[in-house]
């Protein structure tokens, strides 16, 4: 992974921990919810109050809506920003909202806590930069077409203006299969925790466009050892002005925040054994399947491949 | 998902349990292990005893390999099944393992348990009604660039020749990603579990080509509800003439089949939760939820895409 | 192709004519060519000199450069904008280049006289609608990750702000392959004379990567009906600062401008064959292959595909 | 291109010339038509003796047919191989079918004068292998998810049998985009000249599924140095039992033939040119130019990219 300078992960192999407003990413599992769309201040409130309770630990809500058709719903604008914003008084969750346009940065960022930057402008490197000056939290998520390494370089991007708070965020990318909405790309949990120190979440919610696929993606993903997810909720699905096949409703959303929470505790145990293991084996063993593992891993792959190109997949 | 006759999912959701000497795909949790080629009788017969020790249900291994090119390692035919043999008389562990031949279906069969069909073979046509003609289990995994419905399809094609044991394997598709060796698409485990009855196992080892991919990936297939893995361990890799940066050694494995145990276990609790909780819910909510996820899912969607074609991704 | 207006192809099958100071698209073959990037005075003017004299009709040159990177080099702005517009003075060839920023647009459209929106920022739509506010003319690249449908959807955007003056060039898209740059899909030459009537470009340039494969793909978009060309000329390659293998010598335009040259005159009278085969055949005969080449086409082929999935690809 | 022994370019350059029964693949441009399934006696002469009127060289008919569904119509096998027989002791032009079993190779090449491997039997080892050891000339196919390299690779397998006598076949690649059947990567043509001695076909039926496309596609392909085409004809599209929609009719045949022709003269006058023109430049110029494009091309784009990865697509 070249010319990474500020993204490409430490020699001691330490995280980045962003907090926004107590809830610290890269260290606390972190669930980001709310509506695709910020519709009325009814819908945004209740929402809040409702992931909220449920265990959320931040709110989401588009404003700015990039969408396929000039005539289809843009969002709200300001307007949906002060919505927002309300719920946030409301309920103390902070705010995750995406921005479109370097002109909006600044303003924008008044109502955000966090800013989001979406599939279709990740490489918007303009955005980035305005992003980076901004000093606000990142949400980065991964374009659909986009490979890990121009992620990175993208955040990168954010890095390089002196901003350190970048959140990357899978959501699937765009291959030849149309059964799912975009392919959910988990592998890119343990390559982003490998490449990089900072935090990388997944959105199911995009990334499958399957409501029924939401809470197997999330809980794979939280063992697969994400830093947190971002999952659409609405109060009312069928009336939503977009998505509106693939938010959850409320209900759904607590049943998956059930199971979460006790999957985070087992998360943590499971972790656990990887010291008691760690001891159990001679040291010999476990150095060399260390090494294996992380230093030289993708390096050793990467001369094999060089020496003999068929090193190929056989099954 | 049209012309699914025998392969689409049963009205009551019963799936089917294919029994291979006593190991259950579609109701046990099922490890396939072993090394990606059978290369020499030491390392098949040692492989088998130390993945029986660790846990696996069943040995996989490779005669007959497809490569690249013609001048790589080929596999060694029949001299490689009958290792397999001793090896299974060794351990008691059942045999899978590849066959890519019409001519070879009936004898490969004398001494497989379950014949796979690898990814390059999928829409071998005549291959698959060899093998549904064979009456042997038999494995598919999904091409490498094949929807769910071709899969689904090809899997059908095995039925129709009145051979109802058919297990299914995602193993990673073909993407522009070029920093795992395929995209494993864990998305196809919900999907499978939804458009079919048939057991649905995962690959990590082909899916990410990656060593420290594999465990995360493993657990996240197991926690998304697969049925089961196929992964590749040797007792010495480096040396291994096929697929050497991505077959795990016995310690690795051994750790591995240690959290796969604890988790197995974390996910019936999990599973448990379901009945309870769908116990809490207002039976109005249940079965609204439930509605929306299984029977309703899909069509809404796509009785959605041709009202409105903008109800897009917008993340 | 739903929820097209402005764009959607005319009952009349009329084409729109964009003219920039006397260059015709939709109407003249043009061929725009240049450097991938502004980089001195002396080369952004010694280029134009030499593709005017080659024959070009217009000339392209980066000054805003979008990078994956955020450490190569960026282009020159203002600057390089100034060289263009000296260039232009010197040669009358107009000027073709990209802008990257919602706050660009007015002031860098004061020395483009087309405003190129590339493929990394297809779907920036903020960017979009600035670009059809200022009523320039509009080169739009098509993304490396979009659909004919989402890529028509952008010149709508356009369109929809009161600028008819778009451009579509097609440079390709991004697929499993990696022996060329991109996949240059010319088959959207002859699908947007179907589905719009703006005019259509290639750029084969950025579309192979290779320097041989440009004039046999140039030569091929424009016998498949291409309405121009976008090449990346450079006085001397070795030297470019970016994309620097596969930038024409002044040699190489030459040659190429003659063989095009010859190839345009060709293809008039390909064109004027249609009319004289038309008469040949009866009435009859014409009216039917032309009714299921134009209006059916599309439209059965998604009839039958809804009845019967499986006219699938069977070679 | 590592390991391609017999398949890979000569230094001299010069190419394979395969001949079939007087068609001299590789020297001319190859005609090769007819309906996609053999149907019917009426159906196969009627079509054979049609695209031999229209110039056709050869006459391509499926007997056994892959399809994706075992529900859908397979083919006539042997009774359609004597219907192709039949055609061709009526019209005198050789037989191009699709063999699909290894078991079928023999007896099936008495009845063909070249065999097609079709794209989903691309990397069918076993019976490229088969293929091989037959000696009978071998028309490969591209599979829809194939890189080059990997094709080339297949072909590999049949020469080191023994059988220099293959035909490569461009017949469109899987990607994102569903508005065409496949995408057309008609970018092979140069890369195959560049990388093999072998003769490089095209196939725009399946390459596009699109009617309208298949005469610009066409054209395009022969402009930019195809070795033939295999096009789909059909004596009454509506009524064929597969491809029904991508099948030209004999009148629409008969135009592109004619276009086709005038094409080819054209073609060889603009190959002319070259000699001429490389007549002109100096001598030096010309070797320069040369060596860029051939020799050292794709080496120096590959020496480039490992010092810097950001020569990245910048427009």
């Amino acid at each position: 992974m070249k010319n990474l300078k500020l993204v490409a992960a430490r020699p001691d192999s330490s995280r980045s921990v962003i907090d926004v407003m107590g809830v610290k990413f890269g260290k606390d599992f972190v669930v980001i919810a709310g509506p695709c769309s910020v519709e009325t201040e009814r819908q945004t409130i209740e929402t809040a109050i409702a992931v909220k309770k449920a265990g959320a630990n931040m709110l989401r809500g588009g404003a700015f809506k990039p969408r396929t058709s000039p005539y289809a719903f843009q969002g709200l604008g300001l307007k949906g920003l002060k919505f927002l914003d309300k719920a946030k008084r409301e309920t103390g969750l902070p705010i995750v909202t995406e921005v479109v346009d370097t002109r909006d940065v600044s303003w924008v960022g008044e109502y955000a806590d966090v800013l989001q930057i979406g599939a279709r402008n990740m490489q918007n490197f303009s955005l980035l930069r305005e992003a980076g000056k901004s000093g606000k939290p990142i949400l980065l998520k991964r374009g659909m077409y986009s490979t890990l390494e121009e992620w990175l370089n993208c955040a990168e991007y954010i890095l390089a203006e002196g901003n350190p708070n970048v959140i990357l965020c899978e959501r699937g990318i765009r291959t030849f299969e149309t059964y799912t909405r975009n392919t959910l790309d988990l592998s890119m949990i343990p390559a982003v925790l490998k490449e990089s120190h900072l935090p990388i979440l997944v959105d199911p919610s995009h990334g499958t466009g399957i409501l029924s696929m939401i809470e197997p993606m999330s809980l794979a993903a939280m063992i697969a050892g994400a830093d947190g997810l971002e999952i659409e909720v609405h109060i009312d699905p069928p009336s939503a002005l977009s998505d509106k096949d693939q938010q959850l409703t409320v209900a759904q959303f607590e049943k998956l925040m059930r199971k979460l929470e006790k999957t985070r505790i087992f998360c943590a145990n499971l972790k656990a054994m990887d010291e008691t293991m760690d001891g159990d084996t001679t040291a010999n063993d476990g150095k060399s399947s260390g090494r294996r593992d992380s230093a030289e891993g993708k390096e050793s792959v990467e001369r094999e491949r060089e020496l003999n190109p068929f090193i190929d997949a056989v099954d």
